[in-house]
């Protein structure tokens, strides 16, 4: 059953994680200040799935064939690809980011790595996912990812760590499950959470099979502790959007924590959870790509609500026309990946859909860098104001305030505490601590540009188009088309009637 | 019926055009050196069609339900526009510019006005262009778009030029039909076209009806003459590429021309014209993607063979590495573009469909600037040979070549024929005559950047943006869902059970 | 007399401004925790002038012949231009900002405004800013600069405003003095100055002689009210940088301001006062390229020591070469362009020099846009943990402390403790409140990129470039060079023996 | 004695190399149209030194005292430095090229090496390139710098290669010289030389003495082989420059050619050779800076021209000014490397000066990139003419041209004739072979962008930087500036009373 953000919220308060921040044991998670903005976000792809016109968007059919959270999601078409690039967009530019399309990009790599353990050699792990994400989609759970380690020592390997838990990995395997230890860093929305879902964050060789496991605990397991930073800038007036909608990132520590086998889905597995790691890569990398052009949306409409505070229409002063559409075209630039990457999308063997590769990373990679141009963009089109406003609590002033509402207000129709709304806004986003995380987060999250790299040259054929240019030279233009490939055949990977064929259906069928 | 390319360069002799090259009038088309690469460019079109492989992309059935080059075909669906657009790619890989797909984005941009026109005024216009794309299919025709006027007096509009010629326009209107005159620059492929398709290339308003004419003639209709470039650099032994294939740009003076009515598609309707030549924009931006794409594909594959004739490896010598993704990045960044351009296309009132326009400009102004950043790339990992080997001549003196081919080639397993050929290859596509064309018609073709610029400005939804921001001052997060609007939704743009549906029926049917 | 930092705030209690802060009166500028880092930052230009290596760049001789500060200065010689751009760039690569040398661009500014003034139409102006000059470098004062005005509606003149104290004007002209009322916007270092010297922002109007006003006041003159913000992040542990040094801006309204005739410089000379505002940037924005490239010598730093305690090796990883070239590339590029600046300064009519403008624009406006570059590279190099790691509450968490340190220090004989005050450094600088400062404050501070541009074109001779091109077509090889020009020719604007030739003399005397 | 460039052609007369060109043994370098263009552009480097304007910046003092060409003289100040940079400019601007500042170059570095060398060992190898030196200035010759090697298999060393005449070496020590054999490639200029330079191109290890040679030898000595291209487009009436002046470059092989010791610079002292590869590097880039600044000049006037003639005003139309602004501002930001260079000039040990390391390399890294955004700017501002003009045969053909000239003149009072003259001229230097030879010669010529990139990490001190944010974290404000550096201090490099004291002497002595 898909709850509201309240119920959301209210369910938080039947756990009991052990959660430390700015150095204090936090009682409630829900009642939390500093943890506000990041329920309030979370608590927006609640209800935005209840809300009849976003429906479609928000919500699909889960495994039992009833309504659930798109985030919760098992992908079965190109479609569905496209629809959860949209949902996250769409949450995006509410919420900023909306946290829990993670685990989408956890369960759809999971669903194919563990599909493809028990063709290999047999056993449970997918029955198990399947029941485990039953579970979360019934209860309409928010699951954060626990992925990158520790790490410690980044010149040896997990396994030569002198301080072993630099790495979750698996100390004991008893009858009824396994017992795990070690830190996993950056934890998105960790604190309010109902489960954290363990995943390895790299290649791990074949003997460090204890390193290579993915399960699933609830936030409140013994033996799991957790510091986190807080999320935005909560009570801050000047924080426009930041002070109701952002996100906390965390670090675990799993101390001996007990997982029983019917949530344990990779464990020893190593070259199956290599797969997982570079599939879990490319869903949420498609997914970012949406999240940032959510971003994206949000300094478009603000910078031009900014020139016309300013007094100027951005439609006609030739240097705002100019920087508004190179913000466009940087959003839609890397969303066009994102689209791309959906419509060329692989039907995988377990018979789920994953983006196109070298789409998702291309468009990550683009958006990485080009946010920093973004917020140039915008600061370009608002102008030094964003810097300069005096603060809020100067809004009140007897003594002040007056003066400075009567000479600061740029537009003669437009009031000088819209104007200072939209500044606070474009600096909160662009200009604080807030829009650094943006940046850095937009740049290293799901993978630095160059782990992007690395994989769009492993996946591109590049020797298909060597051997265009040797056809070239060697042989005649008629005889050539004969051994001349197509690039990409959208929806003809498979054969007709499945699912997938659907983006070229209208077509072919 | 389809031609061969063999069949194509036939049917040419059958045509008496007066055609200038180089200052002498050409006795015939077919058998001129200075026309060979383009001819033999265009021919691609045609064998490609009959090859097994590539028939699903590079044919679709026509009006007649016949089997038709799809560069002549009508959109019917989502996945036409994608089908097209690799096409477009695909030949282009090859060919370097396939000419012909101008005609495709003509014929659509003719048939959504003309439907209009009819719907509008009543009249026989979209009967008419049913009837000459028939026509069309059925004989295989190679089309040119006769669209850029000469424009003279760039401060005047049409109608107010000293030389009313400047513009092609209708002068006379008969019983059986007008009589035009103006000239036309730029046409691509002019001289060894069968018919030029001649449209207004800017909005008119509505007292320039004259110059709100389009229609078609035989090539050798009785006061067309011709003044054509070469096409490439025939003849020329170091043209790795294009002594081979390549295009000529033409300027036609027409100087009293007939254009009997039945060829008559538009004559006066400013206003829908102007819809016609925005449309055109679109279509027509969107094939530039597929076209650069495959220059892009030449590069890439170039590029890595020069590296290895250098006896390097790109996959390993960290600075090619970062440059050969930055080839791809830009090359499937912007083919990004058009593929999202072709999963949001347009289902317009006419019926056919059209490729998103946002996402056609931004991809178009994307390769716009980057094919320098693509040239640029090209030669640095290419490295200084490509301007300092000497010419290809020197190759069999008994002098020298024995020390050259000695010690310029790089890797030893690489003969230096190999090496030599490469470099020529990619100085002729990219430091030549040649590579200087390519830069220049993709940032001019089509449109120059401030066109697309503008068409974006145009389209794109700032408000809705601005209204987003606006919300989040003025409401709550709960009550926001409500009034919000997910950006695009492929395939909901019209009823379902269309066929532009296709593209999400896997889901939604 | 030079004074120590220690002096300079103790001599900051002598004065009484009405100061406000965060709503409230401030007691004592000198004592107040959120002005600390201004003062500090401000205190390193007095410090660094005792400092017996530092003495050649911050300190030369006075109008009295005795030793000063140099950013209270006036240029004699194109190596004094440089002695300062260096004197810049030292002080803010310890404080970021040394806010003091906005002094120095507006005494130079002033110094040929006012002798212009005197040339023309006689009077005392000149010797007055003489006097006040002497004053400022007797007293080694701190000087705020007023100059960029309220504003209040865009689309009017300052003389047709609603509320006429939108800019700052005379509103009386008494016997001994004028009168002035209006507001002043972004005032750097504003509540910790000695005085404010008031001068006119943009061009006025030759009937809005009242607006062209320039005088001196001390901070604490009657009818001065200041807003400010606080200077960076005071009393923030993780601020590693911005706690201890940082800028505050300002919002002045001065209501009937009494000012001495011996403190105004310009009063109604709208020529000449536009003048002073057109130099005041050409020496304001080569100040800025000295500034902004001690900022990047803290990045380079950080970011080489964030790669090294991440355990990598800046100088071997190549991706982190590419990038440290980058941000070294960056920075030494628009330096380049101060020094550039700097040896082709113009000897002013007045006798000072000043920068030439070609290259003092260029170098910011290559910086305006790059500092956000310089924020992606030195993300780039940092990696993640840079918004990841938890707060400084947590280093000295009992519970989680130990494994902390343990798993998140990279490099194994780094300790934790020093990884974290480098990531958390460079958080402060790139991705905070005061990241977000310098980045708007690069882009607008002394004009925004278009102010740039339209000083570069009204500047540069584009009309003796195409009579080359003319000349080209037109005569040949030999006789050409008669006509021609050498663009530039350091030290040969004037005379022989006059100091501005010292920097060729090497050569020509 | 100065020579004109008549007397530098009839010069050539005198020797007789052995030239192929296309195949073709040569019989008259100074008759053969297809080196015209060359000829001519090393003339202007003859003519401009008599021009009387120019002659402070084309010549100066020779070692005799005696005036001698610029381009053979030894830097004896930073004005030296500069005047070099402006005369490379000055002669590019009309020519392109001007070829004979290499050997500026290569003299330089040599004096540098040689002094080192009879330092260090003793010899008289210094006096012999006096003498050489002295020998060149009193016959004002043209030096051609053979310095590239074939360089063979690239993953073997010099002394490794199957073909020993992959670089040159010698092969046999006489009593009265030596002999050397093997090829060197990328002569710029070589075939209208008077002699040639060999140099080795990169570092030789100690057992490859016999590759680390540098000597002198006549262009027509015996065993002399060279292949050459042909310089520019000589003949073709659309090269509005390079059939005028351009330059050629060439490979050549000795075989067996003898070297008489007082024309052997560098034998077998592997050290000192490779600090002289370095050095030239470095003398090399600081003038491509200057060259390629010329052709800046050439776009910025031929791109307003063009605007012009389009009927554009470019400071009015915004996105005309905007990319004016923008070729301005990539042209003299490099410019401004070279500069800053010549201003920090280093007083080497030898006597001479050398232009700055970080500064030369960081402005031809910059032009190396940025020519291609060069040559996208020059293409935006001109519109598509430039690749759509019908041929210059065309403009005489009685047919077309009265019809052509009407409708393709844009603005009224610009001819026809005018239009097509700047439209081939913009085609010729950046859309032809000679627009792909400037692209190519400016990313690779003396060194590609990651030998820059190698020698900047190599030469800027990133510690010191690290040391400064090390001191902000362990001590205070004031005691910091006690060991705190100022970067670089102009004309402080030596002793007062030296020559290179000169840049900042106004001040100090």
């Amino acid at each position: 059953m898909m709850k509201s953000a309240e119920e959301y919220r209210e369910s938080l308060r039947a756990l009991k994680p052990r959660i430390y921040l700015g150095g204090s044991l936090i009682e409630s998670v829900a009642d939390e200040p500093r943890f506000e903005p990041g329920i309030n976000a979370t608590g927006i792809t609640y209800d935005f799935a209840l809300v009849d016109d976003l429906k479609s968007t928000m919500t699909t059919s889960g495994l039992d064939g009833k309504p659930t959270n798109r985030f919760l999601a098992i992908n079965r078409s190109r479609a569905d690809l496209q629809d959860k690039l949209e949902a996250v967009r769409l949450t995006c530019k509410v919420a900023g980011c909306a946290q829990r399309y993670l685990t989408h990009d956890a369960f759809n790599a999971l669903f194919e790595a563990t599909w493809l353990i028990n063709e290999t050699y047999g056993g449970e792990n997918h029955a198990r996912l399947l029941d485990y994400i039953q579970y979360a989609q019934t209860n309409d759970l928010s699951i954060g990812i626990a992925m990158t380690d520790g790490k410690g020592d980044r010149s040896k390997r997990p396994s030569e760590q002198d301080q072993p838990d630099s790495y979750v990995h698996v100390i004991e395997r008893r009858s009824d499950g396994i017992v795990i230890s070690g830190v996993k860093a950056i934890i998105t929305g960790g604190p309010y959470m109902h489960e954290l879902l363990v995943m390895p964050c790299r290649r791990m060789d074949k003997h460090e099979k204890d390193f290579a496991v993915a399960c699933a605990v609830p936030i409140d397991a013994a033996g799991i502790t957790i510091v986190s930073r807080p999320a935005g800038r909560p009570g801050n007036p000047a924080a426009k959007f930041s002070a109701k909608f952002a996100q906390a990132v965390a670090v675990a520590h799993f101390d001996n924590v007990f997982v029983p086998y019917d949530r344990v889905f990779i464990d020893g597995e190593t070259e199956e959870a290599h797969l997982m790691t570079t599939n879990y890569a490319t869903h949420h990398r498609h997914s970012c790509i949406g999240a940032r052009a959510g971003f994206g949306d949000l300094l478009i409409g603000a910078g031009a609500m900014m020139a016309q505070a300013n007094g100027l229409d951005y439609l006609k002063v030739p240097h705002l026309r100019e920087k508004m559409v190179e913000l466009i075209k940087i959003t839609e630039g890397f969303y066009a990946c994102g689209i791309a990457s959906s419509t060329m999308g692989v039907h995988d063997a377990a018979g789920n859909f994953r983006p196109d590769q070298i789409y998702a990373n291309i468009g990550k990679l683009l958006l990485a860098n080009q946010i920093y141009d973004m917020h140039r963009l915008a600061h370009d089109v608002s102008g030094g104001l964003v810097v300069a406003l005096p603060g809020p609590e100067e809004d009140h002033n007897p003594v002040t305030s007056a003066i400075l509402s009567d000479v600061l207000r740029g537009h003669p129709d437009v009031p000088y505490e819209h104007r200072a709304n939209v500044s606070r806004f474009i600096e909160d986003l662009t200009a604080s601590e807030t829009g650094g995380w943006y940046s850095v987060i937009s740049l290293h999250g799901g993978g630095s540009p160059e782990a992007m790299k690395l994989e769009i040259l492993r996946n591109y054929d590049i020797e298909a188009r060597s051997d265009l240019v040797q056809a070239l030279f060697d042989r005649g233009a008629l005889e050539m088309g004969k051994g001349i490939k197509v690039d990409r055949q959208p929806g003809r990977c498979c054969a007709k009637g499945c699912q997938g064929d659907g983006l070229v259906s209208g077509k072919d069928t």
